[in-house]
């Protein structure tokens, strides 16, 4: 059984969205909440590379907003952290493999929250919100726990990092970045940090949970 | 003569870089400037399409860091804000167009700090910063000064907003990005909140000023 401190490797396989979605507006909700008058809903029409908001087509970015493993303590499911759950990231998509720290034997997986199309950010508290199906393969990796949840990409690498304050959540994610780079490139710690300035982005997840998530990312 | 209120636009045609560009770390500077122990710079050899960066070849993303107005008051060089300035925008390089709010009559535009390579984040607090030459083409435009400094490029649109406190200019991006999309698209605001939600990335420009730099883009 997977065991607290194993690594478990999820490969997203495919992600089947059913023909509609929704996206929301709730007062006080998002990044402008305080300026949202109206809880309103629209209902966008999912083809097969596009999605319909009103009478504008937008490009199908497919992707699973909340994706995780246990953890010991209660943990409500539109919470991110270390053990991955709401992380919002558009990168976790078809193709890609996400690595967890296992912190409860079993590890006992989850998904959904999965969405047509969303923007970096998800400013005004939703995507385009869409039920389906997800074929996911398991490994676990023994004793491999990252700190944070990872995504494997074709090119990329992300590490994906929440926090209550969103200045904390790039500094963690900077300094998990840089000791990555000085482990996988046999750097000392100065080189590792002017590469992880040159070499590396940080990026938005998202900014409407109440902790915010970012990633790292390099290719 | 160019007025306040009035926007300068800015056609970068081109960005000839030195064959040697410099990366430093220095004590106390950057997101993780707490553990720079050692001043140190590294030469990076500058190639048609690639960095070198000790061993590692990184690939050309050539930029300009600094690159604005002149503003009624004083303005250090390495301050960015409405006027533009040191926003570290990896998406102003060849081939776009930088639209500036001129608010002193004659507007003075200036650039420089050019990087053949830098991450979103500017984490050390330098990108490869290599001497070169800039081919610009001018253009002003009567009573259109946007909010903020905005960035056309071939398929996307960017606002770049800068603050003391990164979720301000979260903030502020996204109130301005909303408006814009309610005002081109004769959307209500709700709708357009909704919109952003799916259809605008934010983004991060740099983390290491005073005054952070963010910016919202979409396609």
């Amino acid at each position: 059984m997977q065991k607290k401190g194993d690594a478990l490797a999820v490969k997203i396989h495919k992600i089947d969205l059913k023909q509609q979605g929704a996206i929301v507006t709730i007062p006080e909700e998002g990044f402008l909440g305080d300026k949202v008058k109206e809880a309103r809903t629209r209902i966008c029409d999912i083809e097969t590379e596009e999605v319909k908001f009103l009478n504008l087509n937008l490009p199908l970015r497919k992707m699973i907003g909340v994706i995780g493993v246990a953890t010991p303590e209660k943990t409500a499911t539109g919470t991110p952290g270390r053990h991955g759950g709401n992380m919002d990231a558009t990168v976790i998509t078809e193709g890609v493999t996400v690595y967890f720290p296992i912190s409860y034997d079993g590890a006992l997986f989850g998904l959904g929250d999965l969405h047509a199309v969303m923007g970096d950010g998800e400013v005004c508290v939703a995507g385009c919100e869409t039920p389906g199906y997800v074929t996911v393969e398991f490994e676990s990796l023994n004793e491999l726990a990252p700190p944070w949840p990872c995504v494997e990409a074709k090119d990329w690498l992300y590490i994906i990092v929440s926090d209550e304050d969103v200045n904390k959540a790039f500094y963690e994610a900077t300094e998990v970045a840089v000791r990555a780079l000085q482990n996988a490139l046999k750097l000392d710690w100065h080189d590792a940090y002017m590469l992880s300035s040159i070499a590396m982005d940080l990026e938005i997840c998202q900014l409407v949970d109440p902790r915010k998530t970012i990633r790292a990312e390099a290719s």
